[in-house]
């Protein structure tokens, strides 16, 4: 049988990371495309892209507009660089109304402030009514490389320490509750720009070894592409993980693992040991107060491992499937 | 009564304009966006993107992977810069059968290829059936700026001439009979990448003081673009514009008025009368040999004129609507 494109190779998911390296990497290969990080380098810069196609698009704290500019000033800011210059280009259905646009763009307009990005090009396209599903952005980015800091994978060691800015799974669980409505809860997607906390992280401390935001696939999925590409273990521990109660009691209601769930504020940052309270403290009196050293780079496990609270341990697997799509 | 989104508002029309103008303008304000250019200007380069939405996303000569890159190469061929990297996104809907994913990275890596540019980022999203059509694209580029070329439509001035590298309204015409498919013909999509002619132009014709591809609108709505900014007539010769004799007969029946109609693989050249003729001699001893100097900027006429083989003038109108979405 003819095999098909499902939604698990769009989620992050280990169907996504094999998707990417069996068909575009061997077929668009070059060494900047190889490195797969968040944001390309190329020479003084660093270029990153992301598609949206969120839904609802509106959801508690946030909405499509300000995600897609949010959500490419992060891969820019993770990729040690100073985001400077936005591309936008928006997909609308026919029938859209013009005040819900025009509320978009004020979303993007505001999201561009506060991170203090331009947009500088773009492209506006409809297409027939039920030929998109309301909406679509797409946003590319520029950014000026922090000269001091390199960061790459393949400096991670045994030992690195992997520092979580805050809690997890904020965004993918607002969406999926925004989505159902199955229950009244005030939890807010994270939805924001990590600028004004990463850029002077970089300043302050350039010799981190690597940073992403933990988005579609959650925590878990980052982890373990981290693990699958340095060949070394990871092991953190339950009980440092920031996790918001009520979060934490929406996913047991929905099934589902907040390992694996979206934030769209939060980054994983991993750094030798001798610096990851350093960081933690400058995390802290940044305002970042539920930042966490979460755990370690480990030779004497496979995979990616959670030191639970009853002392026990379980793997977190790099997972083929995931039931939630369109998060972001 | 709610406004709404009409496809209009996409097609390059003056609906297009004007909403841009209207709504993207204020809200996202700053002097590089203001330009309006087919690439921005950021420093020593030129930031360029493109939404591909096109129907049939395969159709005679070319397809959606091709046209996606091309797209965006020839903006920034067309701002005077020369394409270097490119961002890849693209949404498919679940079930889209994998080897017509490889097809379409098979055609945008051949377009690279023959492009020169690099594809080093992207994002690769996957859509429930029937939230997409198939298949879009969205493609970033950014391209280094040749320092003795400045073009700017601020330049324009009286008396400069008109240059079209080739026949027109080729990749809209294949569009719409392969879409359509009214009657066979051997009419193919232009598509193709502008680097190896405008590059080596620009090089010799810095002087040159602007270009722009005519895709989406046609010759039409490029040159009624250029004469609203700035308050300029623009006359043009029928017996000058060149157009292949079956893509004139399939308007003619499809009733459609082939000066509206997307070329992909053509620019519009102003420069100064001096070397109008030296530029045309280089296009055509370039292999571009159905090249022409259409026409002239003029103080005496409002709008854009079309003086007719009968000796009759026709008015070219900035269209609100046209019948042809998803071009591109």
């Amino acid at each position: 049988m003819e095999e098909k494109i499902t939604l698990n190779h769009g989620n992050g998911t280990k169907s996504s990371y094999e998707l990417i390296r069996k068909i575009f990497l061997p077929k668009l290969s070059n060494p900047i495309l190889e490195e797969l990080s968040d944001g390309a380098n190329i020479g003084e810069y660093v270029f990153s892209c992301d598609a949206f196609t969120v839904s609802p698009i509106s959801f508690p704290s946030s909405d499509i507009g300000k995600l897609s500019v949010f959500g490419t000033v992060n891969d820019i800011c993770v990729s040690a660089a100073i985001p400077l210059y936005l591309s936008l280009s928006i997909i609308v259905e026919e029938g859209f109304y013009k005040k819900d646009l025009e509320k978009i763009i004020d979303s993007i307009s505001f999201a561009a402030k506060i991170s203090k990005v331009k947009i500088v090009t773009g492209d506006f396209k409809v297409v027939e009514r039920k030929k998109v599903d309301k909406i679509f952005i797409v946003t590319s980015g520029i950014g000026k490389r922090i000269k001091k800091a390199n960061p790459s994978m393949k400096k991670i060691k045994v030992k690195d320490k992997i520092i979580l800015t805050g809690p997890i799974a904020e965004h993918g669980t607002a969406i999926l509750l925004a989505r159902n409505k199955i229950f009244d809860t005030h939890i807010k997607s994270d939805c924001s720009s990590l600028r004004d906390i990463l850029i002077p992280l970089w300043e302050k401390f350039p010799q981190i070894k690597f940073m992403r935001d933990p988005t579609r696939g959650g925590l878990a999925s980052v982890l373990n592409e981290i693990s699958l590409a340095t060949i070394l273990g990871i092991r953190i521990f339950e009980e440092k993980v920031p996790i918001k109660k009520d979060v934490e009691s929406a996913c047991e209601i929905l099934g589902i693992d907040p390992y694996y769930i979206a934030s769209e504020g939060q980054a994983i940052i991993i750094a030798e040991r001798s610096i990851a309270k350093d960081i933690l403290k400058f995390l802290r009196n940044s305002g970042y107060k539920e930042a966490e050293i979460i755990g370690e780079i480990s030779s004497k496990i496979k995979g990616v491992v959670v030191k639970t609270l009853t002392g026990g341990e379980r793997i977190l697997d790099f997972s083929y499937s995931l039931t939630i799509p369109r998060i972001c």
